[in-house]
């Protein structure tokens, strides 16, 4: 019994033995993403000194997350968003990967996080149509537009589609909302000829992420705001080309720097303008170009 | 963009912007604790290359998780139990901080976790009196007794409690099985004036831990057996002693070795013997003693 006080008996060797208990019949790529979480929880709790009571505090956490997820609400997703999980993942998978793509016109536009209110079912809508049907008193229309272009060349995509969405400016996207008509504030977009596509939204404004779960609770034991810079959320897909899931950002919003999923990139950060044509149904503009990768 | 392919943007400084969200009334115990824990996730994401679909399946496990437990099932400490966190942690905070209570008599008994079956609500029983209300046809019957003793100076502590529970012959804990009487394979005796304790108790066999929910299925894409050795629990307490949550296991049960939530410790291994005394209630005898080491 020759231990030191806080030096905990079951070290290295006792992780390798949980490591090693996987069978032969496991997967290479899950045994490998096992080992390496199995390693680094391992590490966590020695590293700190993680208590029963602490262990036990973040088992009901857990317990708690599931208890509060149905069809509508994905409280897992929005508590790994908040410690920067979402975002991390999403730029391994999707940017690191076309990063690379060259040629002498614009990057591939930069991608960010799905989160948790994207629909599978968003109706397909006309160019030039509009995706608020209740419009805030509060509310800013935009006329959005702009092209879907081949990252590199700049050669224009035909037929691709911009799947769109936001929340109104109470904060709500219409799922979590019973006073929006059922896919409110969302449409999809198909490009014409040229690459353009062209609708009506809001000016995006920055919103809570929801407080009455265990999310909210940990981001308010770790003191930080709850707010999202304002944005809009894009989804384009053409044949042949990488989908692009991303959002972009009013640059002038005072969250832009601390979003509290940590979803940001400058490069996706846009102004809105002054609406430039004669318009009775919008007073401000955005034009927005997608640039997509190749596929492999 | 100078990045290469498979190198994130986001890294440690991205993962040091998200520490350092939280703010100055963080507790400063939560924020050493969170500082270390989304360091370990985001370096686990980079160094497998975490895709948001390997990401997706862990938040919808997670959810799970919660989904699953309630009053009766705690899913979320069975999930770490299978990664052999619970044994971890209850290492670090009760074997670290006792192996050293020193003197010439024998050293404090090692813990192991409490697992998701104890309850608040155990009644007390006369000692020498039975756990066992629905003896099972395939069950053997223990004469179970020992004394409750200072570690290093073997003194006889009187008035101790040991809080016994285990599961019948059909894997089962009372809370989780319609059959059994309530309190059924459970009690908490109090030692005499010379620290003994005694009881009837089952011999304890090897059961599968829940195999219906995310743990289980874990457990089963990791070509893992789902068995426990067949053990007791065991919460000991006296007044001027550190309590001791411990399990002892049989040591020719033949999943000794191969614990599913490998809390099994060498020292915590005990041999059933045939009962010495003439006794029509039991076939078999455990002597077994607790050592306890004094309250800081």
């Amino acid at each position: 019994m020759g231990s030191q006080p806080n030096e905990p008996v079951l070290g290295q060797e006792f992780t390798q033995n949980v490591i090693d208990a996987m069978g032969p019949e496991t997967p290479p790529r899950l045994r490998h993403v096992m080992a390496s979480l199995i390693q680094h929880i391992h590490d966590f709790a020695r590293e700190v000194q993680l208590t029963t009571d602490e262990w036990m505090a973040g088992v009901q956490l857990i317990n708690r997350v599931g208890q509060m997820s149905n069809d509508t609400r994905n409280e897992g997703q929005l508590l790994s968003d908040v410690i920067g999980l979402e975002s991390l993942v999403d730029d391994i998978t999707f940017s690191a990967a076309t990063k690379s793509a060259g040629g002498d016109g614009r990057a591939v536009t930069a991608s960010a996080i799905l989160g948790p209110f994207w629909r599978r079912d968003t109706p397909q809508r006309e160019n030039g149509s509009s995706i608020s049907f209740n419009t805030p008193a509060d509310g800013q229309v935009v006329y959005m537009h702009g092209k879907v272009l081949e990252a590199g060349t700049n050669k224009p995509l035909s037929n691709a589609t911009v799947d769109i969405w936001q929340a109104s400016t109470n904060g709500l996207y219409e799922q979590q909302d019973p006073d929006q008509v059922e896919h409110n504030l969302r449409g999809i977009f198909r490009t014409d000829a040229e690459g353009n596509y062209a609708l009506y939204c809001l000016k995006p404004t920055p919103y809570p992420v929801p407080t009455d779960g265990p999310a909210g609770q940990l981001l308010q034991m770790m003191d930080r705001h709850v707010f999202r810079p304002a944005h809009i959320h894009l989804l384009v897909k053409a044949e042949g080309y990488k989908p692009l899931t991303t959002q972009i950002f009013d640059k002038d919003c005072k969250y832009l720097h601390k979003d509290s999923v940590f979803a940001v990139k400058d490069e996706l950060s846009v102004e809105f303008m002054p609406r430039q044509d004669r318009d009775p149904q919008a007073s401000l503009e955005l034009k927005y170009d997608v640039m997509l990768a190749k596929s492999a």
